[in-house]
């Protein structure tokens, strides 16, 4: 399979779906066995993501997850989220055809961006957030998943 | 057709489908445009609720719904979330078969429930609250959609 670059002809940014919702948590285990009890639901995949400082499960709910994330530390993005606002919404996440080609049109726009260019995010995922204060004070991730 | 009374043999709860995510807002319309200029969407319905005191936009991201709420006041709920908060995401909302199965489940565990009783939501749903309190520091929307 070669993978081509964005295509000129692709639109600016055309979100495919809401890939998840995250929720910062102080126990992963006690969250997925919350959400075990009261929703009836199990996650699919957990893995530690050090670039990000967390370690996170992903629940299936229809064609989107809840995301629960539990900071590897303090002084971690997270962390400090906990410290300053307790358990709660953290971020919600737009799956996406190219994350270049909507990092594009965002830098096109004035957004502000948290990344200007993808990382690495779990599920071999690329991604990349855009700052709270660019839009409805909500961090937004994009994601371009593995294999398109 | 006859609307059945949730059958015993229905699992307890069921999330169908992530519903939607609700994002409390200062400006609707500047909001929906904001989100037209950097993602591309357009929202489906608009609808003012007065049994929850907001004006809202549903803006379709796959088989999900970005909803962007406005208070009607600054003594309605949302209200008093910008105040305290400002701008930010405010609850996430599940799909459920049925609300009264999912409401009875919740109550057999103890957990700390908004409404006891489903109530009106928008797009003729009925809707239960659960208290951010009770998992996650999540405010969670149960929704049982017209129709089913």
């Amino acid at each position: 399979m070669t993978r081509l670059t964005p295509a000129n002809n692709l639109p600016p940014v055309k979100l495919l779906n809401l890939d998840h919702v995250a929720i910062a948590v102080n126990d992963l285990d006690a969250a997925i066995d919350g959400y075990r009890q009261r929703y009836n639901t199990e996650p699919l995949y957990r893995e530690t993501v050090e670039s990000q400082g967390v370690e996170e499960a992903m629940i299936p709910v229809g064609g989107s997850f809840i995301q629960l994330v539990q900071p590897l530390g303090d002084e971690t993005p997270v962390g400090r989220f906990l410290s300053k606002n307790g358990e709660g919404l953290h971020h919600v996440a737009f799956a996406v055809v190219s994350i270049e080609a909507a990092l594009e049109h965002l830098k096109a726009q004035g957004a502000r961006l948290v990344d200007t260019e993808p990382r690495q995010g779990g599920r071999g995922a690329r991604i990349a957030f855009v700052h709270p204060d660019d839009l409805g004070g909500t961090l937004i991730e994009l994601v371009e998943l593995a294999g398109g």
